[in-house]
C-alpha cells in the first residue's frame, strides 16, 4: 500500500457507499442465484427450494467490549444476529457455520463459554452447527459466521416489492438495545475511575438484556406465516429504525411516512432515555442493535395483522421518490436524516 | 475471564482436540441437515438437491502478511481457499459471502485493489457473489467468507465412505506453496536487514505463484464427473498430505500406506528445498497451503482414472484400525506422524 500515489480514506464514503462501491462489477454465472447482493440475505433456488444465506463478522472492540460483555452472552448474541438476517428475508433459519479467532489472552475456559452461548442460542432456536473452525489471532477475539435458512417461493421477502400507501409494520420496540449499552459504558467509566464499583443495574434487566441477549425474532416469522401474511418487502432492523426504512425506500425508490405516536418504545428505555438528557426518539431511529424486523404489507392485509402481538404499524410507503419523513407528537413533518447508526459512527472515529 | 479460576492454554489441546471439543454436544434439529460439522463442508438438502456450504476466516498476519503479499492476490487466494472446501466434497461452488473488517490504515484504493482480486477469482471460477459487508477493525485486516456450493447426491463424497484396499489419489503436486513461503520470508529479513533489495524471484515464479495464487481444483472435480469417477472419500489438502490422510484415515477408522516416490513433488519445488537443506518429503507432507484434493477411489476405478492429467495414485488405505505409513524410497516404512501444519505451528507459538 505505501506505493499508492493516491490515498482516499474510506471514512470519506461512509459505510453505506463503500458496501455499494464493493459490490460493483461482479456478474452472475448461475441462473439459481435469485437474489445476490444487496439484501438482508442471497438466495439461492434449489429446484422447488430456496436457500437463504448470510454471514456476519464480530471483532473484539469494534463490535463487542469483552470487559463488560460476558462471553456466553456473546457467543448467543452472534448467532441471533446471523440468523436475524434470514429472518429478515421472511425465512426460516436452520444450519450455521462458525469461525473463531482467538489469541492466547483466551485460556480453553473463555472459548467452551463462548461455545456454551452459540450452543443455547442454536438450541433454543434449532439451529444446526455445520462447521466449525478456529485458527489463532495476534489480538483479541474475532468471531464470524454463516446462516442458512429455507423459503418458500410464497412467503420470502425481499427488501424489493412494496407500493406506494402500503403499510409500514415493526415487530417489537426500538431504542432499548443502545440504551443498554449506554448504562454499560457509564458503569465502565465508574469502574475505570473508581476501581471499585459494584454496578446497580435493578430495575433496567429489560435494556441491559436487549443489548446483551437480543433475541431474534423468530416469533415473528411464524406468526406471519401461520396468519397467510406476506410482507411485500421486509428487512431487519440493525442499524437504527430509519436505516431500515431507507434501505426500503431506496429498494424501492418511494418515500415513506411514519409517526412519532405509533412508533413502539418501551417506558423504561423512554424514562432512562430522559434521565440522561437524550431524546428517545432519536435513540429508536438511530440507535442501533434492536433486531426487529421491519415490512410492508398491503392495505387489505390490515385487518390480519392487527391483532398479532408485537407487531404495530408505524405508518405508509410514500410516492416515488418521495420524501422520508416523521410525523411528530406535536404533529410536524420532519425529515427523516440519512444519519449513520450512532454506535457505527463512534466507532469509526 | 479474570474471574477464571482455572486456566487451562489453547496450546495444550492443539487445533484439532479444540475443534473436537468446540463441536460436542450440539443436537441436529433438521431432517435436512446431511452433514454437520466434521467434514470439509457442511451439507443440507433441498428436495433432490444439495447444497454445499463452507466458511474461512482470514487474519492479518495469522494467514496473510500484507508485507509480501499484494492485496489483489489476497482477494483471489482467499476466495480460492474457501471454495476449495466446497470442491473437497466433489461438489461445484457457486455463491460467495463476503464480510471484511478494515482499519483506518487502509485506504479506499487498498480495499479496491482486494476487491479486484475476488472479483477475478469469481470470475474465473463462475462464482456469483450473494452478500458482502464490510466493518471496521481496530488493527489490521480481517476477511471472512461463506461458499455454496452445489452437489448430486449420486457423486456428493465425504470423508467417510472409503474402504481397505481402496487407492489413495491426490491432484497437483505438494510443498511448493511452502517453498514459496519460505523464499518470501527469506527477502521480508534480507530486506528487514539491509532496508533496500531487489528480491530476485527470477526461475522461481512457481513457487511464488503456489503461495501467491493457488488455484483451487476445479478441474479435477470436472474431470472426475466428467469421467464418471465418484470418489469413495474425499478431502482438500489445507494442511499438509498427512493431515489430510489423517482426517481420511480417522472418519474411516483405517490405516493407509503411501509411497514417497509416487508423492509428486515438483522439480523446482525439490530443488529449492534441497538447496535450503530441508527434506522436500517432509515439505510436501506437512507444509500445507497446497489446496490439492486427495480421495480414495475402488481400485476398479483405476483405469479410469490411470489417464486423467495431474491425478496421482500415491498409495491405498490399509487395515481397519491400521497405521499410517510412508514407504521410503530407500523402501524403509515410516509411520506418519500426526505433526501439524508446520505453518500453524509457528503461528501459534
Amino acid at each position: 500500500m505505501e506505493e499508492q500515489t493516491k490515498r482516499n480514506e474510506i471514512e470519506q464514503l461512509g459505510k453505506f457507499n463503500l458496501i455499494n462501491r464493493l459490490k460493483e462489477n461482479f456478474k452472475i454465472h448461475h441462473t439459481n442465484t435469485e437474489v445476490a447482493v444487496g439484501d438482508d440475505a442471497g438466495v439461492i433456488t434449489f429446484g422447488t427450494h430456496k436457500a437463504v444465506v448470510a454471514s456476519k463478522q464480530f471483532l473484539e472492540n469494534i463490535h463487542f467490549d469483552l470487559s463488560y460483555f460476558p462471553l456466553k452472552h456473546l457467543g448467543y448474541k452472534c448467532v441471533g444476529i446471523t440468523i436475524s438476517d434470514i429472518l429478515g428475508m421472511n425465512a426460516i433459519p436452520k444450519q450455521l457455520t462458525v469461525n473463531l479467532a482467538v489469541s492466547n489472552r483466551f485460556s480453553i475456559e473463555a472459548v467452551d463459554e463462548l461455545m456454551t452461548g452459540i450452543r443455547a442460542c442454536c438450541q433454543y432456536y434449532q439451529i444446526d452447527l455445520i462447521g466449525i473452525d478456529v485458527t489463532s489471532s495476534v489480538t483479541g477475539l474475532c468471531i464470524s459466521m454463516a446462516a442458512v435458512g429455507e423459503a418458500d417461493a410464497e412467503t420470502l421477502a425481499k427488501r424489493t416489492g412494496c407500493k406506494e400507501n402500503e403499510l409500514i409494520c415493526v415487530s417489537g420496540d426500538f431504542g432499548a438495545a443502545y440504551t443498554g449499552l449506554l448504562l454499560l459504558q457509564r458503569e465502565k467509566r465508574i469502574f475505570e475511575a473508581t476501581q471499585h464499583s459494584q454496578p446497580d443495574f435493578e430495575g433496567y434487566e429489560y435494556l441491559l438484556e436487549r443489548q446483551l441477549k437480543p433475541e431474534p425474532r423468530l416469533d415473528i416469522v411464524q406468526a406471519l406465516h401461520k396468519n397467510n401474511i406476506v410482507p411485500t418487502a421486509m428487512t431487519v432492523v440493525s442499524d437504527g429504525l430509519a436505516n431500515a426504512l431507507f434501505h426500503i425506500c431506496n429498494a424501492n425508490d418511494l418515500g415513506c411516512t411514519i409517526f412519532e405516536n405509533k412508533t413502539p418504545i418501551d417506558q423504561l428505555t423512554f424514562d432512562t432515555l430522559r434521565s440522561l438528557k437524550i431524546v428517545a426518539t432519536t435513540v429508536a431511529l438511530h440507535g442501533g442493535e434492536d433486531y426487529e424486523l421491519l415490512f410492508t404489507i398491503k392495505q387489505d392485509d390490515y385487518e390480519k395483522i392487527k391483532n398479532i402481538e408485537n407487531i404495530s404499524v408505524i405508518g405508509y410507503m410514500g410516492e416515488k421518490n418521495g420524501g422520508r419523513y416523521l410525523i411528530s407528537n406535536d404533529n410536524c413533518q420532519i425529515e427523516l436524516k440519512a444519519q449513520g447508526f450512532i454506535q457505527q459512527e463512534k466507532e469509526q472515529n
